[in-house]
């Protein structure tokens, strides 16, 4: 399979006022029109339903995931196909993307994006934007009582770094990951985007029958918005962890789906900002 | 004024093992709605424009930076008012803000988001998103003749670094810098969303009435995206740097507009991408 993922350009490098000509490999970033069909065989109809600029590959899982992270589509088995339209244009062939309900399946298209932030009710605020999520997801990890040891928690980004090789060229993507709660990576995508790289890696979980999530932990190479825990409380995750930063909504969202949110996971360190319950730490008996 | 951009939040820190109590700096994140009330004395009407998830703190500036890079409000002084509105529910009194045009001023309301992606002559792809902001965009480096000195270039991430205090106390903003010729920082803007720091700076200089911002240079904290190029071609800067990487399509931009595209600005080096002409090497005689 070619590498669609990244390019490479004639770039002038400069070096402490020196002058290198060299080529450099470079994110892609395209439009993804994502389509959906659905109703009766006698009246199907064809929704356009979003556009994301996103880096090519995994199209098919990251319409699946954004449709299910918006609450639009609710289960692996009410899709009959996820495939590209290819449009008399040269340069668009790979970027529409059409997502098939089977026979009589209704989605749910009142839960866009902007209802997630806005209801009604109240107006504009993070509770009300939580409080909308919380209507709308199936999930809520109350019960969910694994646990993981801090030792393992170190390795994960190492062992994602190793696996990220279009970041590795471009120093231009953002990484999601799965992981089993023994540490074994199962899933990485990414993504100019990283609420697209979460799409991809939660369709593809979806497309494997994996969900609810919450035997797994999410690993995101950045910081942590609102955005990004909503995608990961819409398919149960139980245990976020981040290179980076969360923000203050973001905890807050984490807290009321009883998910464990760790941030700046790097060099033998993190910070445990909701549900500690579910992170272990060793402790070494003084030998000597 | 006091600081609405961060907080502070318990939190467990695990380092090697050991466990710490600490308060740690969050970069807080909010919903804001914008909107726009336009017409005539006698039908004056008001619409929903857009929902951002944002840092709080600039609003007004946001909101008038994503109307002008949207293309849908073309100068300053068209803008009667843009203040909050208080809206009856205590949790979101500061989440909607309101802006008005002077009577008789009618906004551009078909160039949405959407459309910059998206035209429904050619479908979906990178060129006809180059195409739709060239037929809204006001301005083209072409003539723009302007030099900066590499030295210079390499004193502005430590200059931002000094200013960014946000960032230095959360790890989780995102900023957008304007620079003299001569490198004086003019103007910084931080956000969780780093298209809502780039929102909010442009709205400044548009507060400012310094558009076209070709004689600026304009630096970002992380990665150039698109949307951040399509941002920076509506105000009319002719140099884009960034500490981080490009994406293929921001470089396309970039090319189209004239802009000089500099990334991976850090440590005495950086690349340029487009347009080389306005970056100066200092050559320095051997004088042994």
């Amino acid at each position: 399979m070619p590498n669609d993922s990244s390019t490479r350009l004639p770039v002038i490098k400069i070096v402490d006022n020196e002058e290198f000509a060299i080529n450099d490999a470079l994110a892609i970033e395209e439009p993804l029109e994502i389509r959906l069909e659905y109703g009766d065989v006698s009246q199907r109809q064809i929704q356009n339903i979003s556009v994301t600029m996103r880096t090519p590959g995994s199209d098919a899982e990251l319409a699946l995931g954004f449709l299910f992270t918006e609450g639009i589509i609710r289960k692996q088995e009410d899709i009959e196909s996820a495939e590209h339209c290819f449009i008399a244009c040269a340069e668009n062939k790979e970027n529409v993307i059409q997502v098939s309900l089977k026979e009589g399946v209704e989605p749910v298209l009142n839960n866009t994006e902007r209802n997630f932030y806005t209801t009604s009710s109240c107006g504009v605020c993070g509770k009300a934007s939580i409080n909308s999520i919380k209507t709308v997801s199936f999930y809520n990890n109350s019960a969910t009582e694994n646990q993981v040891n801090a030792d393992l928690l170190y390795q994960l980004p190492i062992i994602l770094q190793k696996h990220q090789k279009v970041f590795a060229d471009t120093g231009g993507l953002h990484a999601s990951a799965l992981f089993t709660l023994n540490g074994v990576l199962l899933l990485v995508r990414e993504d100019v985007g990283r609420h697209n790289a979460l799409d991809k890696l939660i369709g593809a979980a979806l497309n494997k029958n994996l969900l609810p999530l919450d035997q797994y932990i999410l690993l995101l190479s950045g910081r942590i918005s609102f955005e990004l825990v909503q995608k990961a409380a819409m398919a149960g995750i139980s245990i976020i962890t981040a290179v980076g930063a969360p923000s203050s909504l973001a905890v807050q969202l984490a807290e009321e789906f009883n998910i464990t949110l760790v941030g700046f996971l790097r060099d033998l360190r993190f910070n445990i900002y909701t549900q500690p319950k579910r992170i272990l730490l060793s402790k070494y008996e003084d030998s000597y």
